[in-house]
């Protein structure tokens, strides 16, 4: 009698088991990041002078602009490559652990906003291996959030969200930005 | 006799189990979305003589183009920026729900084509957070599929294909794209 | 007796698998690829001289650069868009079966290395939709990995690494790409 009462308990687990192992996708989803990461990364625009420390250059600009200056109406329409130092702390003068490389591109009139695809490469004995980037990153908020869409090496077919803060903004050349990197899928 | 076959019936029923539950990323998807939308976004482009309504500009050209004309063959290597009103209906004049924010570059000198990376950016009470999208639109084919590669905030680690339409054409600075989101990550 | 431990073991078998359910994005992942495919892609870049062969132009440059030549300093901050062909073999005058569309941006002074957003588009009997790709591309490394963020038709909601090699490099006007893409998700 017990042992078929216990049958009975086990058909009830396994009948749930089977359906929640039939939709996974949905139901087991945990808002725990797997890896969570910080790091600084630091941005000098060539601006026709400093040529030997700019670390991004203007590579394209509307009508009304050029490649030295970023332009009126909240740069918008420029569109600057970079390959920037990443850094563990917010020195400038750290010993950089890696790189961050692509593109960013003021999409705005109105406001200062713009759209970024880059990638942090590491090739140190801590990290080896890429995390990319795509995401709006509206500057002018305290935070905001950017997708990380994909990775390999260390971070293999990673996934999930990095939020920037713009940690310093000096003129019109420097600017840091301080990114927490929380990956929700890890192989 | 009878709880022993049960047993039985029990343990190949784990063993199933057990299988399917080591594959869940190749066996449990399903292609109903978790989430659909549907929206409009307008796009006016910059022609040298319309910088208060443009919504985008070309920043970008190849040796035989300008910043205000789109260039001929197809308008190849004409790179523009965007930052375009979302409106749930296809009226350009109704009440924008967000910004579509990112760039396109025609890749193409045969046909019209483009390339696309860009959010929708939503921040209203009904959505709040970005869905952040890639991929080749070869805008003369009546229905084209991009990529949902990550979102935030309400969209947060969304996954999906989006599907676009082109809804009016006119001239060469008014266009407006039906865009039919589905996601099939949903968290 | 006998059925009592057999229960005992379902039951520890059983509080496992409950366990397992519970996080199978974190402990199902397998790094062997549902699907496989070796492409090359053709690149021949405008020179000024070249407009019925090429399929590639330099779109954005930085101020000290050009739209016919690529740049010095390692090509840093030329954009190049691109529609190349794809064929199975190395062969630029084999069959295409679809075409890599989308950009380049070399992103780095020092030495050479890009950045890529682009997608294999296919529309053949054997092939029918596109696969996107996002991620670093340093050129002079033999292999380099980059992301495949999403795929379309065939490769619906596609996920993996591509790992790109240079086959050819022929002065500044050819090169041919090969291209391992390995899928880890498939639907």
């Amino acid at each position: 009698m017990e042992a078929k009462r216990s049958l009975l308990a086990i058909f009830l687990l396994l009948s749930f088991l089977s359906i929640s192992t039939a939709t996974p996708t949905r139901k087991t989803r945990t808002r725990n990041p797997c890896k969570s990461m910080v790091f600084y990364f630091h941005d000098i625009i060539y601006n026709g002078h400093n040529a030997k420390n700019a670390t991004s250059a203007i590579v394209g600009s509307p009508q009304w602009g050029n490649k030295t200056i970023l332009t009126g109406k909240n740069h918008f329409g420029d569109l600057v490559v970079f390959d920037d130092p990443i850094t563990l702390d917010n020195n400038l003068h750290s010993k950089p652990v890696g790189r961050a490389q692509g593109f960013y591109i003021y999409d705005k009139k109105d406001i200062f906003t713009a759209w970024l695809g880059f990638s942090f490469v590491f090739n140190s004995t801590q990290h080896k291996g890429s995390i990319n980037f795509a995401g709006a990153d509206p500057l002018m908020n305290k935070t905001r959030d950017i997708s990380v869409i994909g990775g390999t090496g260390d971070f293999f077919m990673a996934r999930g969200v990095a939020t920037l803060m713009t940690d310093a903004f000096e003129g019109e050349v420097y600017f840091r930005l301080r990114t927490d990197i929380n990956l929700y899928e890890c192989w």
